[in-house]
């Protein structure tokens, strides 16, 4: 099964038309149009920052409807391929990002993309890192949600380990669930501070799993060994406008995941988490909301 | 040169009689007490939690004294070596951590620690990775300030990268800087959620450095390759009672220090953090003052 450009949406919108449907589970290969929507290519400028319409921005390949999908149940996505184009863009602008204040003009960024390693015109070359920002289900709200803020049925979360190898589990708020997913990144930081990281389309293959009656309150991960800084570990994740806040609910989310998965006591659980989990701030600019992520090594699980 | 733990105290306070005073620079051993003072032994139990003195919590051994260090200098300690105890505690304290609300009774845990590995006693094994949670100088303001907030002058910082190779430049508050440190973990996860870590007895020895004329806002500190996590980096810190305020503080000072080493410009190095940086909730119960974490690797910068 395939979806094209054809079907980016770009908004949250639980009565939008399915793109496909699929039956419980099955294998997906998606394209991805980069965050910018195609406004942006090789020979773009600075200039043409002042020209970008936002109301074309992180679009999103879908919906997938999923038959049987209740509130209640989640859905588990497993990227299996996640491939990007040669050429990417980056950007501070004006007004977005967490030190929108003190940059306010517009700074336009191109990347050589390759196997191994991005190349940034400016000079500094980073590992590439393919991922996949915005991944999530329709929210149950009626009307249309923008697709800028994650909310805890994921969307643009920015996870940084959510490339292949990783899957993710995302509670399901509408029935069908309705997938869709976006803004590919050839490599991102933690946070996202600028409010891009290396932007590029994409080609995704995706595993879709339903899973009945398996209720949580937030995205919740499992990373591969390769998984940039955090290797093979249980995530879970807290979103939502206040920080703080968003570190306790991704607390609490690990304490469950690590007692459903080992029978530790609570406590124990939370100790655990105390003297080797990652507690990382992955999103920090897509007002009004935040995701924090926290990472317990798969190994002490078992 | 030489301090044992005769010399714990349990305050910041610049009034305090150096227990040792160097020239500029220096290589210094310190015995460093646990957290709990000495208060829990491997005889310990869960209600051993409720005899604890908070008086004698987190102690520090120094101060040293650092001729010629005025406000404006930063000093700069380099962590040569750090040994642990063979055991070490962790507990759940009533009232204290994350998620206090969540878990009201004191649990003691006892764990065995080895050279590579250190074993709970409910079951897991954890890689052994000895750091120092508390390293900082006097604050500024008279009279004594509780040594369990961290401050901008460092102290309880709870930076998990912070152990042997690593290096750490914290901003001079009074003459003399007066550097005291302890608090030594085993191990311990980002954000110490429940409050403690594996908290042990240690040694170390530091290289001391007075640099003068660095002003800095906040401890800044180098990671070597072998660091838990984040490998060899440059890491700029945000302490205070806002998360996200200190998020933005570590960024502004990312931003500072990778211009002053490559020359970039002040908005490519915002990009280059967006793009590649690690940004960390260090340490999330200290109250008031929280600890976030941003982390480029070192090879981007050359």
């Amino acid at each position: 099964m395939h979806l094209g450009t054809d079907t980016v949406h770009y908004a949250w919108d639980r009565d939008l038309a399915p793109a496909l449907e699929i039956e419980g589970s099955g294998t997906v290969e998606l394209d991805l149009l980069d965050s910018g929507a195609g406004q942006f290519d090789a020979s773009s400028t600075h200039e043409s920052l002042a020209a970008l319409d936002f109301t074309r921005v992180n679009p999103v390949t879908g919906p997938i409807l999923v038959r049987g999908a209740e509130p209640g149940d989640a859905l588990l996505v497993r990227v299996r391929e996640l491939g990007t184009a040669g050429w990417g863009w980056s950007a501070n602008i004006p007004g977005f990002g967490l030190l929108a204040e003190d940059f306010p003009d517009p700074v336009l960024v191109h990347s050589r993309i390759g196997e191994k390693e991005v190349e940034l015109d400016f000079g500094p070359v980073l590992p590439a890192l393919p991922m996949i920002g915005t991944l999530g289900l329709a929210l149950p709200e009626p009307g249309e949600h923008p697709l800028l803020p994650p909310s805890r049925h994921g969307g643009n979360m920015d996870i940084r380990q959510l490339g292949a190898g990783s899957s993710v589990l995302l509670p399901v708020g509408v029935p069908g669930a309705l997938l869709s997913l976006g803004d590919g990144h050839a490599a991102m930081g933690d946070g996202e501070i600028c409010g891009t990281g290396v932007e590029t389309s994409a080609r995704a293959v995706l595993e879709i799993e339903l899973v009945k009656e398996r209720p949580i309150t937030a995205p919740v991960l499992e990373t591969p060994a390769a998984a940039r800084r955090t290797g093979a570990a249980l995530v879970t994740t807290g979103i939502g406008p206040d920080l703080h806040r968003a570190a306790k609910d991704a607390a609490r989310s690990l304490v469950d995941e690590t007692v459903r998965r080992t029978g530790l006591s609570a406590v124990h659980a939370y100790i655990l988490a105390s003297l080797t989990a990652d507690l990382i701030v992955s999103e920090i600019v897509d007002l009004p909301n935040y995701v924090v992520s926290m990472h317990l090594p798969i190994d002490v699980l078992s």
